[in-house]
C-alpha cells in the first residue's frame, strides 16, 4: 500500500469508531469535512518514510502516529480559517468548516480533532507502552506551548517576533514531530531525524510565504495575499522573492544533508528533492529568476 | 498534602515547564489566567481522592491524570465564554481569557491547555507506560467524540436533543474520566468507578441548571440565567426547581450507593454528601421547599 493510502486507511478507520450512533451527527460530518478530502498529507507521509527507514516494526503504531499528526494539522487549520484568525471562506478548494457549519461547531471540531488525534495514539499504543509514551511527548511539544504550533500562532498576538522562531515554531514543530514520531514508532532514537524535520518545516514555511505572494487563490485552494493583508511575518516580506527564494533553497539542501545513514537514505533525499519542486514548482523559479535577469539560486541536487 | 493543594503544586510545576523563555509571554499569561486561581477543582480531587481509596502507588502519575483533567476543563470554560457561544465577559469571579487577551489567543490557550494536558501525562508516564496509555484513552474518551465533552457542547448545535444524553456528554463524560483514571493510575480495574463519575456527573449539571436559575452572578462568579438566555436544555426548565431538586437528591444517593468496596468507602461517601451540601446550598433547597410549602426531597445520608 502507498503512503498516502495508508494514512487515509488509517484516517477512516477511526473516524467510523468516533461515529458511533451517540455521537452528534453535525459535530463528525464536520470533524469529516476539515480532514476529507486531504491536502498533501506531507507530515505524516514523512513520519511514515522515517518508520520505514527506521525498520518499521509496529505499522498499526506508526499509522496511528502519523495520522495522529494529521489531525492536529487538519485542526490548527480549522482553528487559523476563523473569523478572529484570517477569516478564510475556502480551504483546500472547498468551504471552511466555519463557512460551512458555523463557527461554534468549527471551535469544537478543531478540539474534537486535536483529542481524536491522542484517541488514535491510545488505541494503537498498547503493543508498545513505553514508544506511546514518547510519542505522546515528541507530538504533543510539536502542537503545544512552549514551541509547538499552537505557540507559533500565538506568536502572531505578540508586539515583537522574531521570523525564524516563529515559523520554527508555527509549521517547523510539527515536522519535527513528523521525523521523530517516525523513529520512535519504529524503535528508533529519535534524535538523528531532527533536523530533517527542523529544516524541511522552516522550508515548507518558507515556501508558502512565497507561494501566497506568487500564486492565484485557484491555484493555492485558498485565499492568496494573506500574509500581507493579516500583517504576518513572511519571509517573502522579510528578504524579498529572490531572498526567499535562495533561503528555501539552501534550507532543501540542509533537510537534504541531514537524512540519517540508514538503509534507504538515497530514497529519502530522493523524497526531499521531490518535494522541493512540489513546494515551489520551476515556473515560479524561472519567474523570480526573470526578476533579477539571472538565475538566484542552484536547486538541490539529490 | 491536602488533594487540592496537590493538585495546585502539579498544575504550578508543570506551567513552569510551559513557560520556557521561547514560549510567547502573553500565551502563557493566557493560560495561566484560564488556570488561576480555580474554582473548586471537583474533578482532579474527584480523581486523587478514588487514587487514595484503590492504593495509589505512583503518585507523580496521579496528579499528571488530575492535573490534565483539570486543564482539559479549563479548556473547555475557555472556548465555552467565547462570543460564538456564552459570550461570557466573566468567570470564576474574573474577567474571560477572550474579554482580557483577545479571542485569537483565547482560542490559542483553550488549543494549548488540551495539549498541556497531555504534555503532563507524557512527562509523568514513564515509570508505568501501560497504565498511562490506559490513561489517555479513558482520559481523552471523556473529551472527544462521540461521548466526552466536546461532544456534550456540540449538542448544543443540533435541532434534537435528550437532556440526559447531552447531560452525560457535557459534564458527566469528564466526571468518569475523573473517577476511571484515579483507579486506573492507581493500577486498578476502573469499571467499578464508571458508575459514582457518571452519577456525580449528571447531578453536577442538574444543580449547575438549579444555580443558574436561582443565584444571582455575584454568587456564581459567572453571569446568571444562561441556559434560558442561551436556549440550551436544562433540568431546571425540564423539570421544574422542585422537579430538578428531586432529581439530584436521587442521583447524588445513587453516587454514593456506587462506591465500589474499598478501605475508604465511608470517608468516600461522607465526600459525595459534603458535595451534594456544596453544589445545592441548604439555603437554596429551603426556598424550593416554600414553593411546594413541604420539603420536596430527603437528602443524601452518608
Amino acid at each position: 500500500m502507498s503512503l498516502i493510502n495508508r494514512i487515509e486507511a488509517a484516517l477512516e478507520q477511526h473516524f467510523s469508531l468516533a461515529a458511533a450512533a451517540s455521537a452528534p451527527p453535525r459535530l463528525i460530518q464536520a470533524m469529516r469535512h476539515a480532514v476529507f478530502p486531504g491536502g498533501a498529507r506531507i507530515r505524516p507521509q514523512l513520519c511514515l518514510a522515517v518508520a520505514k527507514a527506521c525498520g518499521e516494526d509496529d505499522p498499526e503504531l506508526t499509522d496511528a502516529a502519523a495520522a495522529a499528526i494529521e489531525l492536529l494539522h487538519c485542526a490548527s487549520l480549522v482553528h487559523d480559517d476563523m473569523p478572529c484568525f484570517d477569516d478564510a471562506d475556502v480551504r483546500r478548494g472547498q468551504v471552511t468548516v466555519h463557512k460551512q457549519f458555523g463557527e461554534p461547531l468549527a471551535l469544537l471540531t478543531g478540539d474534537a480533532l486535536i483529542v481524536m488525534a491522542y484517541q488514535m495514539l491510545a488505541r494503537s499504543g498498547r503493543q508498545h507502552p513505553m514508544r506511546t509514551v514518547q510519542l505522546l511527548s515528541v507530538i504533543s511539544d510539536g502542537v503545544g506551548a512552549p514551541n509547538g504550533i499552537v505557540a507559533g500562532q500565538a506568536w502572531e498576538c505578540e508586539s515583537r517576533v522574531e521570523l525564524s522562531q516563529y515559523q520554527r515554531a508555527k509549521t517547523g514543530a510539527l515536522f519535527v514531530a513528523a521525523t521523530c514520531a517516525g523513529a520512535l514508532a519504529a524503535g528508533v532514537d529519535p534524535e538523528p531525524w531532527h533536523t530533517l524535520g527542523d529544516t524541511l518545516g522552516e522550508a515548507y514555511q518558507v515556501a508558502d510565504d512565497i507561494r501566497d505572494v506568487m500564486m492565484q487563490a485557484d491555484q493555492l485552494g485558498k485565499p492568496a495575499g494573506q500574509d500581507a493583508h493579516h500583517g504576518r511575518p513572511s519571509a517573502a516580506a522579510d528578504l524579498g522573492l529572490v531572498g526567499a527564494l535562495d533561503y528555501f533553497n539552501r534550507l532543501m539542501q540542509t533537510a537534504a544533508d541531514s537524512v540519517p545513514m540508514c538503509e534507504s537514505r538515497e530514497a529519502m533525499r530522493k523524497l526531499v528533492l521531490s518535494e522541493s519542486e512540489r513546494l515551489v514548482p520551476p515556473s515560479a523559479c524561472e519567474i523570480i529568476a526573470r526578476q533579477v535577469k539571472a538565475p538566484v539560486s542552484v536547486r538541490v541536487s539529490a
